[in-house]
C-alpha cells in the first residue's frame, strides 16, 4: 500500500509518520510506500519501504496532479494555514486551505478519469467549523457557522470532500480535531496557545500566561488522540456513513480549572504556581465564541475514543515529550 | 443608487427588474441606474434612469471585476446553473456557481481596497442545501447537508458570504429560497418539475404528469413570494444577523395532495382529471431526500413572508401569467 500524507512536516504529520512506520499495516495490507509532502521537505525516517520526501505547495499549478499521478491508495491531508494567519492573511488562507484542497481533490478526479482511481482520503477539519451562537453541548445535525476564515475554509473543505465522495471520485472521510493538547514546543501566538501553555511550562519548570478564567471550558484531545483518530478514520467502513463524510471527534470537555488541578496532581502545587494570571479581553472575547462541550455520537459508535480526563492529557505528554515514565 | 441584477435573464431575476422599475427606490434611495447582467443579454426595460444589459459570464477572467468597477450600491446575485445541470455537468455547475460566486465576491474585495466601497448583496440560496436524514422540521440552526453539487455549490456560497460579510468586504444576506411553484412556461426536466406542472398544465387546459404519492410534502413559495424576499432582504438591516448571514426562507408546507384540492377549488375537477398518475421511482427516490417542513423563525422574525396556502398561489399565477382576474 502506498500511503501520501499532506502536511507531513507539521506536528500531527510527523506523529502520524512515526505511527505509520512503527506499525506498516492500513487494511489488512502492508505499507511499502510513503510519500510525505509539506511545504518544506519532511525529513525522511528509517523505513524498510520507499519513502519520498517532497516540498510542494498544493495550491500551486500541477503540484497535486504531480502528487496523485503516483496513484497512493491512503491519502492524509493535515495541510493547512493555522486559524490566526488565514485571519492576518486573507489571500494565503483561502490559497492554501481552499484552493490547495480543492486542488488535490480534482487532482484526483482528473486522474479517476484516466482510469479506475478511488483512493481512501482522510481530511483534518476542525472544531473551528463551529460558532456562537452555540447550545450548551453541540449534537452531530447542528450547523457550521464559522467565526474565522480558516473555519469557513474548513468547513468548505467538508461540503467538497462529500460531494466529491457522493460522485465516486474519492473515498472521504473528514474528522473534526478538538484543540490539541498538550502541543509541544515553543509558546505561539494562537489565541488557543494558553491551554497547552499553562501545562507544558510549568511542567519544564518555566511561568505561563493565563489570560481567561478558570471557569472557560472547551473541548480537548491529545496530539497521541489526534493520531489515532487519523489511523482508526483511514481504517473504518466508509459506507455506513452516507453523505455525512464529516464528523465531530471524541474530546474531553474540561474548564481551565479542571486543567490546572490535573496539573496540580501531576506535578504539585509548585507547578500550578507557575501560572500567572494575566486576563487578555482581546482572548477573553475570542474563546467566548468557542464551543464548550460536544456529543459526539456519531464517532463514539463508529469507535473513535478520547482521553476521559487530564491526568491521561498530562501523563501522555510526558511519556512523548519529556522523555519521562 | 445603482442595482446590479446578475442572472436578470432569469425567471425570478425579469420578475424582479420588473418590480424594480415599478417601484424604484430601495432603502429610501431612488433608484437611477439599473445593470442587468446575465449569460445572454437580458432584455432592456422601457426605465426613466439609465439602463445596462451585458452578457457575461462571472467565471470568465475579469468578467465580475467588470461588473464590480461600475460600483453598483446594491447586487442581487440570482446567477446559477440549476441542480439538474449542476449534477450532469459537474465541472460547469463547478465554474458557474461556485467559481463565479467567488470571483463575484472577490471583485468586490478587490475594489474594496482601492478606496471604501461595501456593497449590499443579495445572495439565493437554496433549500436544496439540506438533505437526509433531516427531522421532520428543519430549525434555523440544522445543519448543510446536501445531496447534489448544485446543493454543495449554494452551501459554499453561504459560507463565503458569511466570511466576507464578517471582514467588511461586502454587506452580505443569503435568502434560502423554497421550491418556487408555479414556474410559468414550459415544462422542464427538473426532478421539482412536477409541483408546478400538477397546477400549471391543468389551468391551462392541459394533462400533467404526477410521478410520486399525494401524501409527498415539501415546502413552497409563488415567484411573487420570491421577488418580495429579494426586496426584503435589500431593505433590512443586517446588522442584527450576525455571523449568521443566510436563512431559510418562510414557506408553505403542502402535500400534493392538498395542491391537488386548491386546484379543485380554484379550477373544478375538470382541472384536476387532467392529473395523471404515473409513478416514476427514480423521482420517488430523489424526492424522498428533500426537506418536507421548516420553521423558519429567523426570516418570519425579520419580517419575511410566504403564502398560507396553496389556493394563493395559484391565483397568484393567474392573475400574473394568464392574464384573468
Amino acid at each position: 500500500m502506498h500511503v501520501l500524507v499532506i502536511g507531513a512536516a507539521g506536528m500531527v504529520g510527523r506523529k502520524l509518520v512515526g505511527a505509520l512506520i512503527q506499525s506498516p499495516t492500513l487494511l489488512g495490507e502492508e505499507i511499502d510506500r510513503l510519500t510525505l509532502a509539506d511545504i518544506v521537505a519532511p525529513e525522511s525516517p528509517a523505513f524498510a519501504g520507499r519513502v519520498d520526501s517532497v516540498a510542494t505547495d498544493l495550491s500551486d499549478e500541477g503540484a497535486a496532479a504531480a502528487l496523485v499521478a503516483t496513484r497512493p491508495d491512503m491519502i492524509f491531508h493535515l495541510a493547512a494555514i493555522v486559524s490566526g494567519e488565514a485571519e492576518a492573511d486573507f489571500e494565503k488562507g483561502y490559497r492554501v486551505n481552499l484552493d490547495g484542497t480543492r486542488e488535490l481533490f480534482e487532482a484526483i478526479r482528473r486522474e479517476s478519469a484516466q482510469s479506475p482511481y478511488c483512493p481512501k482520503l482522510v481530511f483534518t477539519s476542525s472544531i473551528a467549523v463551529f460558532g456562537e451562537p452555540l447550545p450548551p453541548t453541540i449534537d452531530d445535525t447542528h450547523g457550521l457557522t464559522p467565526l474565522t476564515s480558516y473555519g469557513t475554509q474548513k468547513a468548505i473543505g467538508e461540503l467538497l470532500l462529500a460531494d466529491y465522495s457522493r460522485r465516486g471520485f474519492l473515498d472521504g472521510i473528514g474528522i473534526r480535531l478538538p484543540t490539541i493538547v498538550i502541543r509541544p514546543g515553543k509558546p505561539n501566538k494562537a489565541a488557543s496557545g494558553f491551554f497547552s501553555g499553562i501545562l507544558r511550562e510549568p511542567l519544564a519548570g518555566m511561568e505561563a500566561v493565563l489570560p481567561v478564567s478558570e471557569d472557560v471550558r472547551h473541548w480537548f484531545a491529545s496530539p497521541r488522540a489526534a493520531v489515532r483518530f487519523l489511523l482508526h478514520a483511514a481504517e473504518i467502513d466508509t459506507a455506513p456513513l452516507g453523505a455525512r463524510r464529516s464528523m465531530t471527534m471524541p474530546g474531553l470537555a474540561a474548564t481551565v480549572g479542571e486543567e490546572i488541578e490535573a496539573l496540580r496532581r501531576v506535578a504539585g502545587d509548585k507547578a500550578v504556581k507557575l501560572i500567572r494570571r494575566e486576563p487578555d479581553p482581546t482572548i477573553v472575547k475570542i474563546v467566548s465564541g468557542w464551543p464548550q462541550n460536544f456529543d459526539p455520537r456519531r464517532a463514539l459508535a463508529l469507535g473513535f475514543e478520547a482521553e476521559k480526563s487530564f491526568d491521561e492529557i498530562i501523563k501522555a505528554h510526558i511519556e512523548d515529550e519529556l522523555g519521562q515514565g
